[in-house]
């Protein structure tokens, strides 16, 4: 991560981008591209000082390192001609048959020929994107939602229109009324992109009665449900929920990945969809890849047959349990009046709603120089909002670190709240709405 | 690559397109998605008594593998938190200095922060046609070229224009006139595309008098040069040729890999580009799949790092020459009067022209029913030319197999054309010309 800081935002005004000798022949596309707030944000939160609340990153100290080196190097050694050499677009066919094996813990019943191996599941998402959206084209996706989701659809020049979420998740009636306006407007919807679990940055999840509910509501419109599922098996109760897929296999398209429940480095994440999507997922693939690493899905392969994965999961959710818990203590001890967050029962991240006045994407710079950092939720919403937001996550420092972040955001954030105090409030884009959820259900 | 077999070509006609309920929901960009003909091939070549002269997979029977497994262990086991962790899109900074170092045998002086690494080079191309790339806009591309570019081209709906070769590679001249045909046309030309060094398919390598050449034609047009180099250091006589990039480091981007002088199963290939470039293909990758697998980076480093490298290369020139040169041999020995090929310095594939009146693509099936497999020169054109041609490859098969391979296709042909003399010729669409080249200069 430590170079990323060499990589400027992209110049906004004309004399700058002048300087760009190839502008002229860009794509209509690369026009729109811009740095991703949490990329700018990398640089700073990996200084050792900085206390970092912002990045995503799962937390690998758990893993049997020793044990799968010995059996990698075995991969290697006795079985290198395969593994080093070109695959399939598809993926390599055992490891999608025990990937069906794990989708069956959320209730999936599937083929392995319906599942195609990505090089993470972000490409699933960019693969399913550049197959269905033609410039103009809307994708409905939770507000706040997943900033690398959000990339990819504004990459291929869809439309981004929020639906709320509240407590209990995306709203089935905000989901209704967000239909009915687009269509009104003449655009056409093409797919609902959803967390279900343990929301990426809501840290929510959709309540099991309403899940039938957004299904129906999808399948009589005509749109495809995308169901991103990293966290699913991350639950701290350890029961997963029935993923959305389990209830309706032909109109949701599920993206996995073992980023969270294995190893992020590996990049081995896949799609299961019907299959005509299927089939242009794989040709999709060929072009973007020709095919994901045989080395990387065979070590995936090669841990689940050889490890006890289910434990390691039960280990990695009793660890992010009790980060999660540091943080919620934290959070009630330390926190201003005024602020409010979610309680995630699972995955990485907490939505904070700080009160009216602050400005989290303004008083970013001032939390690291007090050595805390977090992303500020304007990253997360492409029409503005968000900026009484952050997500802070808790997967990656340790239980004293987190409770050590916290303490300093809050002396910041009470810091700014008397300034905000003093000096008046500065005029907010966060407004409650359909348009402009906030889950700070706390 | 077993598995390849289950992926049916997309149906043809409309009855079975309707099949597909989600037709009317598919991005424009999706409509023209097909399966590629050499993609269909894995199937049957995967066949053992088949001999495959297809496919294009390194041989790898050479590499360290026992060394290699250790020293991957060590690396899982002592820096797996790194190796294991998400990485930055733009690369691993070590690995991308030792890219540079590659380089360098190429005459290519580079600065590591100018090389984004890629997951395979496929995706660096994939990268800089979305970046590029409007609908409509025209790529120039040798006349035959890789199959997997002008599947990308076609992916991004960019038209390609072939330009043609003779036995020293790209003609100056026919560049010129593709280019002024096409700007009169009033249509934007966004790059050339060319494999300078050990051609796939043709086998042929741009004479160092053309290159100055080419680049000062496509400089003054304003257009872009996209040099695509796998094989550059697999030359056969030891000495690389200078790359392009060399010349001109403004306008010409450079695409490399490991696939061929390492392990192509690791997909780590890298793209170095002027900084404007670079930046955008930072922030593609990062909407394409987050960034490349870091394991598989640091495996590569790690290798270049603790191996003789260089050494592992000349085995793979000395293996792969023994192989061109079993292949020449063969096709003298062999080979009906009327059939011309190229004969290759380098890399792995051998251009082969056919008497007029065969088909390859139609006579296919009939080699594969007699064992031996190859790709029809149709699958490196976009409009229909290369029925007279066949790319042979001499990469994977021992030398052995290749005599048997060619001596199987020798028959198949003198069949093939006993029966043209007997019910006469079919017509054929491979006609000489500027867009129709053969570089079938034997």
């Amino acid at each position: 991560m430590s170079d990323q800081g060499s990589q400027p935002d992209q110049p906004a005004d004309n004399s700058a981008r002048n300087l760009d000798a190839y502008r002229a022949a860009y794509a209509e596309r690369t026009a729109g591209m811009t740095a991703s707030e949490i990329r700018a944000l990398f640089a700073v939160a990996s200084r050792p000082e900085v206390v970092s609340l912002a990045g995503g990153m799962p937390n690998l100290a758990a893993l049997p390192l020793e044990s799968l080196g010995a059996e990698v190097g075995r991969l290697i050694a006795e079985d290198g001609q395969v593994a080093l050499q070109y695959g399939s677009a598809h993926g390599v066919p055992e490891l999608r048959e025990q990937i069906c094996e794990v989708m069956e813990l959320e209730g999936i019943t599937s083929h392995p020929d319906d599942v195609v191996v990505t090089a993470g599941s972000q490409m699933g998402l960019d693969m399913i994107t550049r197959i269905f959206c033609d410039p103009g084209d809307v994708v409905l996706a939770e507000g706040p939602s997943y900033v690398g989701a959000l990339g990819s659809f504004q990459a291929y020049q869809a439309e981004i229109v929020h639906v709320a979420m509240d407590d209990e998740g995306l709203q089935p009636e905000a989901l209704r009324q967000a239909i009915a306006e687009v269509q009104q407007q003449g655009k056409r919807i093409k797919f609902l992109y959803t967390i279900p679990n343990f929301h990426n940055p809501g840290g929510i999840t959709l309540a099991p009665e309403r899940r039938p509910e957004v299904l129906e509501i999808c399948r009589r419109a005509g749109i495809l449900v995308i169901e991103d599922n990293p966290y699913g098996l991350l639950g701290f109760d350890g029961k997963p929920h029935q993923a959305l897929r389990s209830l309706d296999a032909d109109n949701v398209v599920y993206l996995g990945s073992f980023s969270k429940t294995f190893a992020s480095g590996l990049r081995v994440g896949w799609v299961l969809a019907p299959l005509a999507i299927r089939e242009k997922l794989v040709l999709t693939a060929e072009s973007a890849t020709l095919c994901p690493p045989t080395l990387t899905q065979m070590i995936v392969s090669r841990y689940l047959s050889t490890h006890d994965w289910k434990g390691q999961i039960k280990i990695f959710q009793e660890q992010y349990r009790e980060r999660r818990d540091a943080m919620m203590t934290a959070l009630e001890q330390y926190m201003p009046e005024g602020c409010t967050w979610t309680k995630p029962d699972g995955g990485f991240f907490v939505w904070l709603t700080v009160p009216e006045g602050v400005d989290t994407k303004a008083m970013l710079p001032r939390a690291v120089t007090q050595r805390v950092a977090y992303v500020s939720g304007t990253g997360f919403y492409k029409n503005g909002f968000g900026s009484r937001q952050m997500r802070l996550s808790f997967c990656y420092p340790t239980p004293e670190r987190i409770r050590e972040g916290v303490r300093r955001l809050a002396n910041v954030l009470t810091e700014e709240m008397d300034l905000v105090r003093t000096f008046g409030t500065v005029p907010q884009r966060s407004v409650p709405g359909p348009q402009a959820p906030s889950p700070d259900t706390a």
